[in-house]
């Protein structure tokens, strides 16, 4: 089976899921942080080498405060679950502002944990223009090369999108590594992953004649 | 009904079609002249502000010779034929490799046809990387925006993208324009070019929750 080696995941669908329980919409974040630790470890099992979970972004922010406090905890979390995993551990987002978490600091540069194992970014209080935008600081002009210039150059190509919640978009993803990326969409709500996603979203990857383009 | 200002169009499936009806591949391009015509004629209908066609790109034109004649004319014919109608064409493309059609230059500042009427964007010879790759010219660096500093600034958001011949994936398209832009995938090659595709692709879109990333 030929693998992605990079899978982009879009965690939609908390607040919706929340709502459908009859619960207020903040409350679904939290359910979704196991379901990033099991699709953690099925990507150990099956040797995916990179991983980057769509955490919460710059224009997030501006939901009611109880939806911001309850993503940014639930953020907060994954990134500590993971940290307990074999993972080389990087948090990619707008630390200059305020909405960035300061318990995440440590992870703006890539650390190590256990034996590596899996390279995990986190986007967290990210956005596209602020990723693009450093290109025009022009801090790293020693090439031609776009990828090189922006704020997330250590994260790689992303190879596979997935999307939970049903949106078929990327609402802002990495929009330089996912330019070639293949899109798969699934319409259960983030907090109702399974395994079964997982595997569906390979089996048809799989299947897909990838050409970068060509 | 809840209309998308501004749809982009990936013509895939041109050489897949091809090869269906037993002919060779290439054959399939000026298959796609005509659906390219029919699509401008219903969006003019339905009211559609703007349409970024994806001619080809500098990708593409590394595919063997003859496939490389073949798109390049039909897109030189493609925009010929919406300069019959009422339109304000635009070539968005790198124009300095000699991959770029010399026909075509005429129309590399925004040209008006008839009344003017919708926006047409006609990307050739188009890469990614060219298009962010001006940001670091910093030739209009009058801004800290980024989308007024790309080659491609004068193509405005796009609110949908419909995708012939099955594949889920932009391939390179616009993707500052598309950051937040709904995906529509219609199965069907593009010389199989249907009215029933539009319509649905527009149906489709007015049931999505439109949040701009928020």
């Amino acid at each position: 089976m030929r693998l992605p080696k990079h899978i982009g995941i879009i965690p939609d669908g908390n607040r919706r899921w929340a709502q459908s329980k009859g619960m207020s919409k903040e409350m679904g974040y939290e359910k979704g942080i196991n379901p990033g630790l099991c699709l953690f470890k099925l990507c150990e099992k099956v040797g995916i080498k990179e991983i980057t979970y769509y955490g919460f972004t710059v224009d997030n922010t501006k939901r009611p405060r109880e939806q911001r406090i309850a993503f940014t905890n639930a953020c907060i979390d994954s990134v500590n679950v993971i940290s307990k995993e074999n993972a080389s551990l990087l948090v990619v987002g707008n630390k200059e502002s305020k909405m960035f978490p300061q318990e995440l600091n440590y992870y703006t540069e890539r650390k190590q944990f256990g034996t590596g194992g899996i390279k995990v970014n986190f986007l967290i209080n990210y956005s596209w223009q602020w990723d693009l935008g450093q290109i025009m600081t022009g801090e790293n002009m020693d090439t031609r090369d776009i990828t090189n210039n922006i704020a997330s150059r250590d994260v790689s190509r992303v190879d596979l999108v997935i999307r939970w919640g049903g949106r078929r978009r990327l609402s802002g993803f990495l929009p330089v590594q996912s330019a070639y990326a293949d899109f798969y969409i699934i319409d259960d709500y983030w907090p109702d992953f399974k395994e079964e996603h997982f595997y569906e979203a390979l089996k048809w990857y799989d299947k897909q004649d990838i050409t970068l383009g060509g």
